[in-house]
């Protein structure tokens, strides 16, 4: 059965661990199935071929393990790779960027929406495209916040000095009329509840990651591919291409997941022979 | 181009406009051509195989119109035809029930959901059987609320009476301890500021239209079916097969569109005779 096989989720590092805490929470039956590119991550600052390259490596490695959805939680993958992969694979594929845009065009009452991301996001200009694609009159403030990464990684979520580092990152866009703000980098919602104080409650706070996880749920359903008989404890797979201590502390502290299990492996020269994944 | 065909959308009655205004919100370069089976509304108290025959009937005749996309914006009709009409039709079909409950799993926190609708919609337990047949774990408060749909029809959507009869009809369901409420009814949404007010702030309060809109957004766009070129004046089409009249005025008091053409149309006896949108 396709319904019993699990998600596929593909990150540069761990960021898109935010995307999976909340497939978990909002899909608690199902099984997934991570691979992070830690080795060679951050991909932002990389030539297209290169992250082109080494996200198929992902895609390919999950595809023998027989995923029903690829989810790239990766924004800088997602601009890259989403057209191509969702027409060569055969099953469905999701990205980051769409599911913050249509949640921002549902919560916006003036057409007014802020982006914030980091830079490689931000001058890429998907969120913009992607916003007025659907609503040509929406207006759009983008601001890369290069500082909230860094943050996130050193595990400030909270306390005088983030909230400093953060009301001054984000100075400029609240200074508009913006009345929704989404979190365009999988890091962010960690920082969510600082940047909600900060912004006020006039601004509605968008997380791709939940948003992400509710759009998995949509098209799982409609594909018929939900899994909906028992499963108490569904069992996941992660895997690093870097350091397994690194990645399983963070998965344990942002998944809450005490026993998490961290495979080591190497994706270079990657090669997927069967073709039957492929439309 | 398919991209280019109108969505539509089908209610026993005019409840689905409150669906309709959110499509033309979130999707506003979208055309909708929509069905009001006014004559034989409400559907509720009916036969299964009486719904089943009325809601093929607009179906067809909407297929004759060349939709891209089918939104069955009746919670009785989804319930009886959804999973015939996604098996059948070769078009993407959505109903209003599922969209609903993926939007409670992903706002609640504590696993605790409500649900009002009328009595037909909570009798039949879909909403109860979608929540947890994601979440076995979810603890589902239902409630039907005969009295606000009349409260709605009288175009009371607020002032002390509708608080009062509001606040007593919500009662059993706000003494638990959920903290999201679907509003089960298509009707409801009108009446969301005064529900909001009652159930406090600690309650988010979910309107299927909304989510069904946002819902419609992802189905096109994983399907390449969403418009994206210019479009700044998209035309919709507006069927009743009863009084014309009254469904103008609601359809203009609810969708804020002054010049609503609504046309009179007979179902009885429809008949397609091309099988091109059936599978």
């Amino acid at each position: 059965m396709f319904v019993e096989r699990p998600i596929g989720v593909i990150d540069s590092g761990v960021g898109g661990l935010t995307v999976v805490s909340e497939l978990i929470r909002q899909l608690p039956k199902e099984e997934i199935i991570y691979i992070g590119d830690t080795a060679r991550c951050p991909y932002g600052p990389r030539p297209e071929m290169e992250v082109r390259k080494f996200t198929w490596e992902m895609i390919d490695y999950l595809l023998l393990h027989e995923i029903k959805m690829l989810v790239i939680a990766c924004n800088t993958a997602t601009a890259v790779v989403l057209e191509e992969a969702k027409e060569k694979l055969s099953i469905p594929v999701i990205g980051v960027i769409h599911p913050g845009t249509i949640a921002a065009l549902k919560a916006t009452k003036s057409d007014h929406v802020g982006v914030i991301g980091t830079e490689g996001t931000i001058n890429s200009g998907a969120y913009y495209r992607e916003l007025t694609m659907i609503n040509t009159d929406v207006k759009v403030e983008s601001l890369a916040c290069p500082q909230l990464v860094p943050l996130v990684e050193r595990g400030m979520f909270s306390g005088s000095e983030a909230e400093a580092i953060i009301k001054q990152s984000l100075e400029p866009i609240l200074k508009t009329s913006i009345d929704s703000l989404i979190l365009g980098c999988t890091h962010y919602p960690l920082l969510a509840p600082v940047i909600q104080k900060i912004a006020g409650e006039s601004v509605e706070i968008i997380c791709s990651g939940d948003e992400t996880a509710r759009e998995v749920s949509a098209l799982l359903y409609h594909a018929n591919l939900l899994y909906t008989g028992e499963r108490p404890d569904p069992s996941h797979i992660f895997y690093s291409t870097g350091s397994q201590d690194m990645f399983q502390q963070i998965a344990r502290d942002w998944l809450s997941i005490k026993d998490i299990d961290v495979k080591r492996i190497n994706l270079q020269g990657q090669r997927i022979s069967k073709k039957k994944f492929y439309n």
